[in-house]
This record gives structure tokens, sequence and C-alpha cells, in this order.
């Protein structure tokens, strides 16, 4: 076997027993490979033996099939050429960890955040029918990301149609947390209907004709129609499941029989998040996204540096002790936003909404109508989901809800995808939202407190890493100058502090020929918005040239501001750095930030032509 | 009765054949005011008996109502204090078209876009029970607003709750278009059903205890178990209906049940959109948001000018003529984007997803993926809740989807929530969008073609009135100056162009003392993003003074890229003008305009402030 061949088409011809084997090598290599690059291993051991079962069956890339989100596409890569490049997996330069349409023609498409896959795929059916093609249109969706409300839409849309589409539900009762909500139940309940045992006997008989109409008459027998009926059919799919998702005769022969169908089919396939690796079968949240571990006992290198997402659960568990109207709202994400503690202590006050972010902020506007004081703690990039709810009604009621916007700036290895670039911007548009940024753990603690008094929307943003040390005088709400000097004003928000301190000290010892020295001074600029507009004006008297560096889009950007001041004045010149705008990949952030001139030295470079440029 | 008081209390007391004569006068009067006023009549005239019914069994403001959207608020607003002025709905200064928290205590919330209402009458009922209240909480939603995303992930998360929760759902059978999908098909069965119909019948018992008993017997009895259930029992909802909604008795009857149920609820009612009257009975897309009409015929006066949505209309239908790749997709607003014609002649190319906006931008992504060229038209301010498949997914791709981003700019009488001005600032950070904006037909019909040539994500935006004349040659793709002068140079947006010429008209022959004359010249950018960089260079070179235009928000347009290049390079003084970092109430667009200085005349102010505070 070459593993730097497409195995498709081997796969199609290959005997259970001989995927059986193919599906335990796989699974050898992947927990070694990711024990190395880290990356979604879970969600990629459950699905080993379905994604076989998909290439065995399916005419790939004939046939589409379209991958959730993809945190379960590591064995689809390693069948379809990829293998072998397994090793440099969420590397810069290397394999993304998610499908990526120009690394293979069976990536049917590059997946954002969870939820669209039911779309692209009916999207996929219906251009399909236009055209009067004949292949297989399939969605492959987790139970998490099916409650969120994109993919129930499209239930909705393509149920409908009757078009034919193939949803294969990939139920792990997890997301990246456990799996809740009424559809969550719902499942549950077909998991353990007797009817679908009859389901699981007659599948056993499938490899005769006879027991493949036997699959078809099950469903319109009257026994069937007098049983509680799927979601799902009332919607206008057939329903058909559950199979165990590791048994490869099963899916295959199932997959075969919902091939064959004209219209809007759902499989529900039963997974196992972590299969095949102990550690990740105890754990699946721990290993849902991880870095790197031991192969063989799953041990993880724990840090003892606490992260953002970790100081701001301390945070606000402390605070919520002494004010009993806080509450946390996330989607999906209690532990890695650091909930857990809270969600132990205050388990009334503590809701996690599965991956609904929309929801989670129009439930968090109804606890603040009545009362309460919501902190939404959502990652940069999924929050952007509930863009419309914060803008049209949290900001336009002026509601005290605090959105903890974890994951800010560039976050590395996940990609364009994952990149927390954009809020600044999103947010910025957003009437009376108050956006901070800490440096610190006490101004962290700070923003909470001062954000609380507010009872106005307010973004607190922090990154993915730890929180940093900084020699300068406690926040007090100010914009804080952490070195002076004379000639350029560095204006930073707090991800971006330590590079621009850095850069400027590197800068005041540089001798660069036909260039005068010049001094910098440092500001952290604490409250992005709104700018204070006083201590701006100062600025633009006082430097010849101000500098604004942001870990977000330039393009609209907090700088943005001050260069429109600028400009309307005339009275100082102004560069804004930040994220250009084109899509990050992926890569460790200390290489994306030296690839796209975010370190130090890069921000030197573009200082140097700024300034070089006039003199 | 006094119609300046609050007659809830009245209506508590009223009997049903008091309430039915109350209904009528409403209704009478509902009918005369808007054909003055204009404004959403058909929503409303559903709702009349509802509402009555819903202060006549709850203790509102006590009990906590949230209507979803609100078209429906009307008769609300009538009975709450606000009869007497409703003369000045939708006016500037007057009563706002939708629940205003700060016109009433009745309000509990200022709802923004469909589907929002149950997550927030959910968070009422949750903070409720944190503080150990008794209360209702009740939403009431339409069934075109039930299978938006958001309503979708409600649903899921409150059903499993238990907490006792109403949501009201008001089948009327239409969104603004009739109503599509699963959901809608399931709706229809539940209607019709057979054990369904037993629940009217014993809905006329319910005055004694004995009904009430009858009434919840019925759902546990055997027979119940073997029909098939709705989707809301799934979800974990206990599922009643269907109610009459303009029968005020059953209606009375059935929430006085609904009111004592210790669960989350789900009560099914229909109404007809415009009951009461004949011509928004037969018409109710037309009356759903109408204008000056007829109080006693309908007749509505039409204009022989075609709008912007006419115009876009007949030439994405000429296109598809030529092209069969196009296609048209619409989120529940078929004819009010111009498609109707669209939708007869290619049928099989029109996809009218209903109210799911995400679902629509994911959808017309897996069209893309497979060869088509799909166009979605949205209203601005409701394209913003598919931020994310935009940006994370479309421009991820680079793919060609075009989006029709109709009512851009500030659109008048909706006020706050319906203004689109956040769509240059939202889309101006997507990487690799561009973003067009026609003043004329021909332009836009250029514009189109265009797109269609690129081949990537574009935005088109227009606004809500008609296409203009301009006297200037045929749009090429670069920016054109319309005007030529010598000093100052207006760059705007195709939205404020005519406001533009008329203010550097005026400016020109104005004298102002200790002033010297100035010469103006006006530039239409037709493209926002991305902008043709060498112009504006050169443009920062040969002008003294730069002013951009935009009917958009001030932060994040394209007004702000230009003024970050002039601090950048610190050529020429820049200043931004656009709506302000605010939300913009309801009025005529003429009259937003004069209040914000965003006519002639208040763009004249602001640059005389701007030159003036120079010289």
């Amino acid at each position: 076997m070459n593993k730097n061949e497409d195995l498709t088409k081997q796969i199609k011809l290959m005997s259970v027993a001989e995927m059986n084997d193919l599906a335990s090598e796989i699974k050898k290599d992947m927990i070694d490979t990711v024990s190395r690059t880290g990356g979604h291993l879970a969600s990629s051991l459950g699905t080993v033996e379905l994604t076989i079962s998909l290439y065995h069956v399916f005419d790939s890339p004939k046939d589409k099939i379209v991958w959730d989100v993809g945190h379960q596409c590591y064995a689809s890569k390693m069948l379809t050429g990829r293998w072998n490049r397994m090793e440099t997996l969420r590397q810069y330069g290397g394999l993304s960890g998610f499908p990526k349409r120009h690394e293979s023609a069976h990536d049917a498409s590059d997946p954002g955040h969870s939820g669209t896959a039911i779309s692209i795929a009916y999207g996929y059916a219906k251009a399909r029918d236009l055209s009067g093609g004949d292949y297989s249109c399939v969605a492959v969706i987790g139970d998490g990301s099916l409650t969120s409300g994109v993919a129930l839409e499209a239930l909705d849309a393509a149920g409908e149609s009757g078009t034919p589409l193939i949803v294969i539900l990939n139920d792990n009762r997890m997301s990246i947390s456990r799996s809740i909500g009424g559809f969550s139940r719902h499942l549950q309940k077909l998991r353990t209907s007797n009817i679908y045992k009859n389901f699981k006997t007659n599948l056993k008989k499938m490899n005769s004709p006879k027991g493949v109409h036997r699959l078809s008459a099950i469903r319109d027998s009257l026994k069937y129609k007098l049983m509680p009926r799927s979601v799902f059919d009332e919607l206008g799919f057939k329903y058909y499941g559950p199979v165990d998702g590791h048994d490869i005769e099963s899916l295959t022969n199932t997959l075969r029989f919902v091939k064959s169908l004209d219209q809007p089919v759902l499989l529900h396939v039963i997974t196992q998040k972590g299969n095949g690796f102990a550690p990740a079968m105890e754990d699946p949240t721990k290993f849902h996204g991880v870095g790197k571990y031991d192969p063989v006992s799953g041990a993880t290198i724990h840090s003892d540096e606490k992260t953002w997402s970790e100081t701001f659960g301390e945070i606000i568990t402390e605070l919520a002790s002494k004010d009993d109207r806080i509450c946390a709202v996330t989607a999906a994400m209690g532990e890695s936003t650091g909930l857990s503690e809270f969600s132990k202590k205050f388990p009334d006050r503590y809701f996690d909404v599965g991956i609904a972010e929309q929801h989670a902020a129009a439930f968090a506007e109804g606890l603040a109508l009545n009362g309460r004081k919501p902190v939404v703690a959502i990652y940069s990039t999924f929050l952007q989901r509930a863009y419309d709810q914060m803008l049209t009604e949290i900001c336009l009621q002026d509601l005290p809800v605090i959105f903890a916007v974890d994951r800010a700036g560039v976050t590395g290895p996940d990609g364009e995808t994952h990149q927390g670039i954009y809020d600044i911007a999103y947010l910025y548009s957003m009437p009376g939202m108050t956006i901070m940024n800490p440096r610190d753990r006490k101004t962290m603690e700070n923003m909470f407190r001062l954000a609380l008094e507010l009872g106005t929307p307010v973004a607190i943003r922090y990154p993915k890493n730890c929180p940093g040390t900084f020699d300068a005088e406690p926040w007090t709400g100010y914009p804080q100058v952490i070195k002076s000097g004379d000639d350029v004003l560095i204006i930073s928000d707090a991800n971006m502090l330590s590079e621009c301190l850095k850069c400027a000290g590197e800068m005041e010892t540089r001798v660069v020929e036909g260039w005068k020295p010049q001094t910098y001074a440092v500001c952290d600029i604490g409250i992005l918005k709104p700018l204070n507009m006083e201590f701006i004006d100062k600025c633009l008297e006082k430097y010849k040239y101000i500098v604004t560096v942001e870990d977000g889009t330039v393009y609209g950007g907090f700088g943005s501001r001050i260069a429109a001041r600028a400009a309307e004045t005339g009275r100082c010149k102004v560069l804004n750095i930040g994220w250009p705008d084109s899509f990050i990949e992926h890569g460790k952030i200390s290489e994306l930030r030296a690839v796209y001139g975010m370190d130090s030295r890069g921000i030197a470079e573009k200082i140097m032509n700024f300034i070089g440029g006039r003199s």
C-alpha cells in the first residue's frame, strides 16, 4: 500500500476483513502522529470505519462527501494521498487540520464552522438536479452540530424538497462538551427504541436483495407507523438507523441501501469519540483538540502557567460568588472557556446552550432584561454567528451583557477558520459596544469589574495563550504609556503589547544610514472602543508619528479610528498595523507573526518604511 | 373607554361579547389609521383577538409577553395607552412600528429580527426561576419565524429545560411570503390531524374544571400516544392545539389552561393574516408592510417609477435567460426583492428558503461549488445573519456568489432594526469581498455583469427607493468624477450621490465671511471595495481636502480606508461623513437625513466646519 496514493479505488475492492485491518492501521498511525502534531484526535478516531465505508460504497470525488466542520477528516486525508504528509498536520506550510479543496479533489468543501454541511450538500444536490447529474451528495454531521441553527434550517429546507440527499448523522453524544438539548434527548430515544432494534437485526440480512427489501419494508409496516416517528421523518427525511459506526459490515450494507434511495435520507450512525485509544475514550473532551501527548498513556504535558481561559474562569467564579446576578452562558465550550469550576459552583447560573451562538446571545438578552448580568463566553471566531442578535437587540437595548471573547487574535494551528481576527472590526460597528483587551490577570479582573459597573454591552477579548507580566502601574481605565519616548508613539492592543515593547527597544538601538535616531513610546490602549479621544488628540499634537498595532484585521480596527482623526485634523502621520485583508493560514502563532510582519521585527520594518518614506 | 389609558385591567373584566366588540373596534380603527400611516397591517390584523385574549388571561406587565419581530404589535399598542397616538405610527418622533420598552412597560423587549422571541422569553423564565418569581413568560412567534435557526435553537434548549414557558405559535401559514419547508408541512399535518379535532371539541367544554381535566387527559390517552406526535413534543414541549385564533372564547379558555401548566408548552393558534379586511386577506403579502391605501377598497397608489428591487428583478431575470448557471436564492422575500418574475420564468433555479439567512448563504455555497452562479437577494439588515457563512466559507473559498443587498442605507419608517447602515462595515472586513453600489439602472446592470465575470464573492448594495438619473458617462468600473472642481473632492457612494451633487452646487455659490471660495468636485466611487488606490493616491496629491460620504455607519466604511491612506501619507486632509455610531430611529428618509446632517445642507455644514477649522 503506497501511502502517497489515493487509496479510495483500492478500498472499493476490499473485503470487510481488509477494511477492518485498514481501520486498525489508520488508528494506530493517527494516534502516533497526532501525539506529535496535536490536533482533533477524538473526532477523527471516531469516524475511521465510517470514512472507509463511505469510500467503499461511494465514488468520491464523483459522489460528493461534505464533512461538517472537518474535525473528523484525518482518516479521509490519510486515504486520499495525504497519509505520508500527516506529520506536517496543522504546521505552517503543511497539511491543514480541516478539509481543503486545494489539497484534494475528495474534499468537496472547505468547512468553516459547525452545522453548514447539510446546506452545502443540499446545494450540491440541487445543482446536480439542474444539470441532470447522477451522483450522490452526502453530508456527514455530528449530533452536536445538528442543533446549530443553520443545520436545523437546512433540515427544514432539504426535507421538504424531496431531492435525493444523504445526511449521515455521526452521533457520538458529544459536541466539544456533552451534547445537550431536546434534539439530543430525542436521539437518545431513537437509539434505544424497539423499532430500531429490529432495524439492527434486519441489517444482518442485508447482503441479499431480500434483506434490502426487508429494510425498506420495515419502515412501511403498520407497527412502525404506530411508533413515535423521528423528528427527521416529520421534516421530510426518511430516517434509518441507528447503525453501529464501528461495524464496517453494517455500515457498508446500510450505506449501499441509502445510496439507492431517491429522496432525502438521514442515516443515524452511532460512533464513539476517541475509539481505539483508551485515554481519548475516557476523556473525549480533553482529546477533542489536543496538544502533544504520550501515544501510549495519553498523558499530556500540563503547564503550570494559567491560560487566559483559566484566568477568566477564576475571575468570573470569584465575581459570581459576590454577585448572584452574574450568570455564565456558553455554547458547547464550558471546559475550554474555563467555566468548569463555575458550572460546579453555580449550576443554576450556568447555561451551556450547545452549539447555538445565536440563541446564546438572545437568551442572555432575556436574562439581562429580567435583572441578571449574563457573561457570554464564546470564541472570537464563533461569536460572529451572533452578530445580528448582539447588534440589533443587545446593543440596541443597551443591555448589561458581557461577552467574554476567548481566542481573540491569531490562534495558530487551526488556520483560516479559527483565527480570531475579525472581532474588533465586527464589534466596532455596533453602537454602544465597549471593547476591552486586558494585558494581564489584574487588568482582566479590573475590566470585568468595570464592565459589570457599566451595565451596558461590553466585549472583553483575550487571546489563546497566557497572560503576560508587564512592568507598569495597575490599569485604571485610561490608555497607559508603558514606555516613554519623544518621537514615535506605538499604540497597541494588549495582545500585541509584548511585540511592540520589544520592537521599540530594538528600534532605539538601531543605527540606520541617513536616518536620525528616534525615541519610541509604547501605549497600551486598554479600551479599544470607545477611544479616549482627549488622549488621542493630545498624542496627535505631541508626536510626529503614531503607529497603531492590533491583533485583528487592519480593516475596521481601532487603529482606523485614530487614523481617521489624524486625517481629519491633519496633525500627525499615522500608520495602522494589523493582519492584512486576507485569510491567515495555519501555523504557530510565532511563525504567522513572522510571516505577516506582525512580530517585533516585522513591525520594526513597517515602521522604518513608514518613517523613512518621509525623511 | 379612554383611549389614552392602559386598558389591560379593563380587559381582564370583560365578557367574551365585550372582547369581541373591542376586537371589531380595534380592527376598524387600525384599518383606518394604517391607511394613512402605512405599516405592518396584515400581521397586526391577524392577532387582534389573540392580543385581547392574552391581556385578558395574563397579568401584563407582571407576566412577560415577548412579541417576535413585532409586526403584530399594533393591537397591543392600542390597548396599552397608545391608541390615540396611532396616527403618529412610524413617523419621526411618533410611535415606533415595533414594541419598544421605552414606550410601555407592557413591551417586554425591543425585538430585532425574526425568531428570537423564544430565546428571550426563555431567558426571562430562567431569570424568574433564579429569583423564585411566580409569573408567566410568553413568546408569541409566527410560523414563518419559527424556522429561522435561532428559533429552532431555542426550542431545542427550552424544551429540554422543563422550565415553565409558553410559546404561542401564531400560525398564519405566511412569513412575508408563504411559509415553506418541512416544519411548515408538519404544521399543516397538525392542523388537519384527527386528534387535534378532538382537542377542538373538548375545548368547548373548557369552562368547567372537568373540561380542563379532560383537555389534559387527551394528551395522556393511549390513542394520542399512538398518533404521530408533534415535533415540539419530541423536543420537550407539550403541544396543544390548534385553536382558532379569532375565537376569543376558545383562546381565553386555552390560554388559561396553558398558564396553569408547570412546563414548556407550545400552543398552536391558527390566525388569518389581514383578518377583518378583505383586500388584506386576499393579498396578505401586499399588506404585510404596506404604504398608504384606500381603507375601503384597499387600493394602493402604484407609482410607475420602478424601485431598485424591481430593477434588480428585471436585470437578473434578463441575465438568467442568457446564462442558465444563474440561480436566485432569497429568504422569504421573493416578492419584495423583485424576484416574482424570475420565480415564474425559472422555477427550477429559484430558491426561497424561508426566513433562514444562514442556510441561504451556505446553500448558495453548495450551488457555487457545483458550478452554479447563485445570486442571493436579502435585505441589508437581514443579511447580517449570514455573516459567518459569508466570511468563513464563501469568502474563504473565493466562490462566485453574488449578494444582492437590498434596502441598503437608511430605510426610514421601520426604524433602528431595519436601517441598512451596517453592511459596508461588516462586508468590508471580509477578505476577497467586492462591494459595489450602483447609481442608476445601467450601472446596476453593468455591475451584475462584472460580478458574474469576476467569479468571486461580490455584494451589490442598493437602497429602498428608485434608481436616479445622472448626467454622466456610463460606468466602466472606475471611480467617476461626475462634477469637476479644484479644491475639495467629495467622494460618495451612489446612495448619497444626489445629496453630494446638490451640496457641491450650493457650496460653490455660498459666500462666507473670512472664507475664500472653493470649487468642489464630486466623485461616484462605484466600487467601495477594493478601492482603486491609484486613483485615491492621485486624489490625495491633487486636492487640499477630501470628504467621503456614505450611506452607512461612519465606522468601518470605505471612507475610513481613504482616511487611513491619507494619515499614512500625510498628504491631504480627509473628513469621513456617514451615519453616526448610534441607532437611527424611524422617520422618513429625508427627515432622518436632515436630523443627522446627511442631507445636502447637513453635509455642507460638516464640510464648512472641516475646512473652516483650518483656515
